[in-house]
């Protein structure tokens, strides 16, 4: 016999909810109390199984992942994660099993990004099993990295490697033959995101624009130059790939337009360069710069010859 | 040809993004600015269409009814609401008229109760459309309305009428049939919630502890009961019952068991029964005296000769 909702959120939920502000679950709402000078950043992403991951993808795994795209977000902006509300609409072939293992992802990372659940809500659907995940996070007022505020002149940097999870999404389609090495990692790069927390915050006061990479490079640069009002270039062989990447058909176009990699894209005045450089020691995270910022709207991506190349333009649309 | 996301976003959503720390839902994640010496409170509820609302309810109220049942919680924690965001993921009948008059339910909502659309995420599903909100309001710090403190001894009372909604339902089902007038009011109930705002804060320092009737009132004050640490009786002949449900067949039980009222129910001691009765006139809210709380555990509903009636115990269990 299936758990009920209430004996799933008293066994499953509520010990992830060890913030004081969450109530033990108890109440209508959640309290959190703002520390002054800091504002508060709020973000929520869905995902639908089937759509936004694979129904047989590991359930802890899937946790994480949704918990770390919007941590994701919240470090494009700068911002700490202080914790996090979750809707999860049940479907019927989700077992109580699945539940714990989805639960259990939650409190690895509970304890990996020093969060809590705060809230929610859990109710049935005869659709696909969906969840919504809205995280809560602060930076002290004022500092918050947005997407505009890009200039002329200005490098275009990304965090990490490119194109894997598009890659490890190919692999687990088995539209990819690779070794076995490689193979685990694409996969992990595609399941599990790593959300560049430290180096958002670290980028206060450096980056004069920043995005999280959720749709692909091409798409996300676009949307920094839209609201800046800018143009771009970059350099496609300069694009960061992974050892596992680099030799792969497509690695190239699923570095440029691929989804999925949650690095970070942030813009920067030339000067901050050395900074940068340090930074990436820092932090053991490779910051390569792959362009610049044109005076010229829309964005041309050029080979090693200098010459245009064309590219896939439209970035994933959602509906 | 249907709007894509992002036309979907611009022409639709972004006017709805009143909030200067919205950014124009341009960035990653949203800002907010809280005030010193106020917390804020946060709460998510999702809504499944065949499960939570009918397939053909008027968009616009199914958008109003998504904002409200939040906005109801924050009545319940006596918050002023801030603003929200929403997940909507889309099935595939969701013709571009239907998002627009969604959209016209919640910009009617945003300067109903002076909010506004702060973030969120659009996606697609194979499955019924589903939707999740998160609400964010404030308090003076430390004076949330909380389900713990009720006292043996204390008076137990609600807001408005009770069993409206439930009612309504089974008139949409077919399965009442009433006189016109009545059958509009009770649909009305049901589709389009009033949360007790006013209400909730007035309470702050008054009530022990509150609630808001979604599952139905003996679910609902079991849970203020269960962490209370306490019992109660309530006295059926008290229950408030509108007009237009009075006569109805299962209108007793419906006021006991229905859900979907976001009424408030609360507690507090005796001698603010005078307050309360002035706060009624001043809101023009009916509150009515429906029983007290008692040191023994578990809830005794009795007859007009003080016989205890058997109730359906359990509230709704939402999977």
């Amino acid at each position: 016999m299936s758990e009920g909702e209430f004996e799933f959120i008293a066994r499953r939920l509520r010990p992830l909810a060890t913030a004081r502000g969450a109530l033990g679950l108890t109440d209508d709402a959640a309290l959190l109390d703002p520390v002054p000078g800091r504002q508060l950043v709020l973000t929520k992403d869905a995902m639908v199984a089937g759509v936004h991951f694979l129904p047989d993808d590991p359930p802890g795994q899937i946790a994480q992942k949704l918990l770390r795209v919007n941590l994701s977000d919240l470090a494009a902006m700068g911002a700490t994660p202080l914790g996090y509300l979750l809707a999860l609409a049940r479907s019927g072939d989700i077992a109580d099993d699945w539940l714990a293992a989805f639960c259990t992802g939650l409190a690895a990372d509970n304890a990996a990004f020093g969060i809590a659940l705060l809230g929610g809500d859990t109710v049935a659907t005869p659709g696909p099993l969906t969840l919504s995940l809205t995280a809560i996070g602060e930076v002290p007022a004022g500092a918050a990295l947005l997407r505009a505020g890009a200039r002329p002149g200005e490098d275009v940097w990304v965090s990490g490697t490119l194109g894997d999870a598009a890659l490890g999404l190919k692999v687990l389609r088995r539209e990819s033959e690779v070794a076995d090495e490689a193979r685990a990692w694409l996969i992990e790069r595609y399941r599990l995101p790593q959300p560049r927390l430290a180096l958002g915050q670290a980028l206060r006061g450096i980056a004069s624009a920043a995005i999280d990479i959720s749709d692909g490079l091409v798409a996300d640069l676009g949307h920094i130059l839209e609201v800046s009002g800018v143009g771009a270039e970059v350099h496609a062989a300069a694009l960061p790939l992974s050892a596992a990447a680099r030799d792969l058909p497509g690695a190239r176009d699923a570095a440029l337009s691929g989804g999925d990699d949650y690095e970070l894209l942030f813009t920067a005045p030339p000067k901050r360069r050395d900074e940068l450089e340090a930074l990436a020691r820092q932090l053991d995270l490779p910051l390569t710069r792959i362009g610049a910022i044109r005076v010229d709207p829309g964005l041309l991506v050029l080979d090693q010859k200098g010459q245009e190349l064309r590219v896939r333009k439209a970035g994933w649309q959602h509906f």
